[in-house]
């Protein structure tokens, strides 16, 4: 249930303020060349502390290999990636255990797992979790060295000037969501398969796996509804398949067609705001105003990028294996 | 690679215009009393012919029962069901497999499958597929006594009058896309995990598998990357869970929490438009004005709600059998 | 459950009084020629009725493609193949419904699907469906040109003269077991993981979902468990892998090491003997003798070794694919 | 390919000489009271060094849980063990570099990852792989209370005497190998299903997971193969199941039948004999004469029973959790 992917596959464990947090990758090719100075940038733009908008809390975040890597190489055997957790402050979230935050998990958790979940910052809801995700995408993206997959925050708030997006939630005082854009370049025509296992289905499926998700779309998505289909339709140009137009994203029948991948999706805003909320009280069970402190991020969308590049190289990654474009010994 | 599910687990197979369409459920409890009444009606809503906007092509799609089903019960063992063509016309097609259709499969098809593949009607990738998918979910419905799942269009061409948007299609003699709205109640708390198995990520990777869908939401989606935190979280409000507002259509860390499931699916208007239009002519290699003939629909999302309530069926059927709240014998 | 296979992947269905049996084939690499003849001799080897031994039932065992052939050649997408049940009587086994038959799966069945299961004939257990597999085998043969897979009967209870072992039960009025051992040359180094994907593992899975297989020993095998190291230990003599001796029937750490793989297999006597037994009536609740009336065979092992051949065929087959040995395109 | 199980899911990761082995268990159970008192003894059991015949290398094997665990009960998250290597001599594996040692998978692992494997101490091969397992299976066990699993060393070098047969070996100056019974009681009804999922089907899978096992028979096994039906077929004496002998060993149509389950299991004597060998030097491209220096197991059997319990105790724990007879909250 934490594992995604059929040939590179990833299994995730970990808590938000337990020992660590980190990732298993199955099926990685052998003899892949790979120093933490390869991982460790898409590492960096995922913490926060850096960007206006991001959550103070600085985790070192450095990747401690336990396995399947030897030599400066990949073994072609499981590679355990661990994250310890330092700057924790579960006390800041052992008050608030009696209010389930609006938003997050706590309740849902709570019920499901009978109260035996570890609720310390979210603890395996927490997107710390995406470390080890960012860390596989590295992994994956070294694998298709002609792929670039390039993803950015386009709308914070409603507003396309990502600055004017934030200034207003900082004015408010509240927190914001936003949107993400990933684009997809050098893709060999052929990868994903029409129905369950189209380039759409698991690219979606994953995509949702990131906290915060909302929606996906691709190509011209939803706008797509309120189109023609002489308007929708894109002329395929010449024997390599480029099309005139690219309203379907990249994608048709579930398959790459060659032409750029594009897809967008919504965050929502972190459900930790800095206002004052109301909500369940568990001990009193009445509903009761109350606030959240600790450390967040004013706009989650913003160190999202780097984990939808990683989610996506790993489904593309997987293709590539499957459709054997990817050798399993490098 | 054409299966979807973990325990209540289906297959699909057939082409347009080969033999037959089918689908296997495998995993289904045992002892589920059934006729083909139970089935017929959802089968004859994703028909066309019936309604305004939809194709004149009426197959029978009478479900003939090959296995799993003993003196009118399901026995436990994989039920394959098949549904025969008998009224294609691969004429209408042959005649334009020198021009591969824009929006269409042909052109990935060639490439990906070596010119193997049953090109005629779309072949293994014509949404005749879905009788299967529209059967598995009419028995994933049934295992489900207490929930229900409504499917609507709610959009057509950007109209909410769905017979405004029609007639604009119609005058314009071109197709056009449509939203599709699916409402689900009475879901016990706690079907879903976090990540990739959430309710999300699964439900769009088999809605992402209905051909012509290009964007998925959840509560109030793509709005949600406009508001604030404040806004968008629902405040709980009793010891069940229920929350005052719903944005977040049901799904929080994945977990269903008792409120109603709510998304919304995008779908592009049929690709085979009346209207003329250019694309590459494998024969000459160059491009070329051409038109569709045959039979087909103005817009599809007419005859999808039926297929979003189908998945949506077999998604939940599978969690709550992982979660034991449906039994392996009935 | 009833699916197996990472790539070339095999879902089977049916009873053996129900309509029909089946199978479909998935992730079959398109471009494969064939014609019906290429799978009917294998077919005909599974019959019964031919040799000595084997059940006078003869279905026609013809293999009706419902999907996934076009013009003679596989299309990359599901194959789907049904096998009707023409010459079947009911009603010989409808008589000892009040007693589950001892060695077969009746009382399992009933007590676990609760009484849905089609019993008649053994439903679904029934070795009737491993002419789905079979043909299925037979594919997988076809994607390995260069391995030569050959299983064979080795012994007939107890007597490694066939035909003494077969005159020994006939003589005796009762059924009886066999040995059947498996040889594979041709292979490539390196199909094959450590643990639960070793080729043992893989092998040994699918081999057991034969009927009446009890047991399954790889190269010297239980003999193994007799010897000193130096004497099991296979010499490595050259720089292809080539050793000495075999004891390890080409398998090294779950992985094939360029030596002919080499495989045991243990089956059960025949468990519907012509001899009078001794059960429980499930109406009276009380043991009584009774015997099996019907066509039986008597000594199952006879008609196995093309069974042993097909799912080995398609364990290696998928290895290979996944080793990417086997092309997706032909 | 280093996962296994459908509910109660495992995935090994780990190099013998690395930082650590370690394993994954997904699907565990909420709510399940341990302390490492509960797990401890088993690893004890693996551990070598106390017995006669086991090797003199003694890590520590102590369990370090980095998630899945808080307050002292599982979370219902990913369980992630560790067991760091402490006490590992590298020096004396890397001098047979150039001699692919015979019976290990050092010549296998070259071929298959191109020398990119860890091949210290057989890296991802070696048998302290297992330790994760063991964990693991301590885990399974402790879900089912009422079962009991007990593996037991019946025969080494072919005698039943076990030190008579460890005598052997000694005398030889020789490693030996031998057999492994497991026996289990207190099973439900209806565990398994026909053909892949088959108890016996799952079961073999792991079992051959194991380093070292050639062989795995169920019931009477290979004795079988010599038996009549009469003499074979259990009578079943009640409507508990309970039948007159067990030739089946509790598995009828791979479906568990509420009598005792019984297997049997080869393991090949230890790889590493003390006695010189020849094989090829990769160097010299030659076969020479070589010793293996270092510390190892007389007859790796002797450590194995503890690992046949913890696999099978995965395996039914799975099972049991398939069919409902465990929850998934405790």
């Amino acid at each position: 249930m934490n594992s995604f992917g059929r040939i590179f596959r990833i299994s995730i464990f970990g808590e938000s303020h337990g020992e660590c947090v980190g990732i298993t990758i199955d099926g990685c090719p052998a003899g892949l060349s790979l120093s933490p100075e390869d991982i460790l940038p898409d590492l960096e733009r995922r913490k926060g502390g850096k960007q206006k908008g991001t959550t103070p809390r600085q985790e070192e975040d450095f990747p401690i290999f336990k396995s399947g890597v030897f030599n400066g190489k990949t073994t072609g055997f499981p590679i355990t990636i661990l994250f310890e957790n330092k700057n924790t402050r579960s006390e800041d979230y052992s008050k608030q255990r009696s209010i389930p935050r609006p938003g997050h998990a706590d309740w849902v958790a709570h019920q499901k797992f009978g109260g035996n979940e570890d609720y310390r910052g979210g603890g395996h809801f927490s997107a710390r979790l995406t470390a080890g995700i960012v860390a596989a995408g590295a992994f994956a993206k070294m694998l298709m060295k002609d792929v670039t997959i390039k993803a950015e925050v386009t709308e914070v708030g409603g507003e396309a000037d990502i600055e004017k997006g934030l200034q207003k939630a900082i004015d408010a005082k509240d927190s914001v969501g936003g949107i993400i854009e990933c684009r997809v370049n050098g893709l060999p025509v052929g990868l994903g398969e029409p129905y369950f296992d189209s380039i759409e289905s698991v690219l979606a499926q994953i995509v949702f796996a990131i906290p915060a998700v909302r929606g996906v779309e691709f190509g011209t998505g939803f706008a797509a509804a309120k189109m023609f289909g002489s308007e929708h339709n894109d002329s395929i140009q010449n024997m390599d398949g480029k099309t005139k137009t690219n309203h379907a994203g990249g994608v048709v029948g579930g398959i790459s067609n060659g032409n750029e991948l594009v897809f967008r999706l919504a965050v929502k805003p972190t459900s930790s705001t800095p206002k004052e909320q109301n909500s369940l009280n568990w001990d009193t069970k009445q509903t009761e105003d109350f606030s959240i402190k600790g450390r967040h991020d004013l706009c989650v969308a913003l160190r999202a990028p780097v984990i939808v590049e990683a989610v996506t190289a790993i489904v593309l990654a997987d293709f590539m294996l499957l459709e054997q474009k990817i050798k399993r010994v490098l």
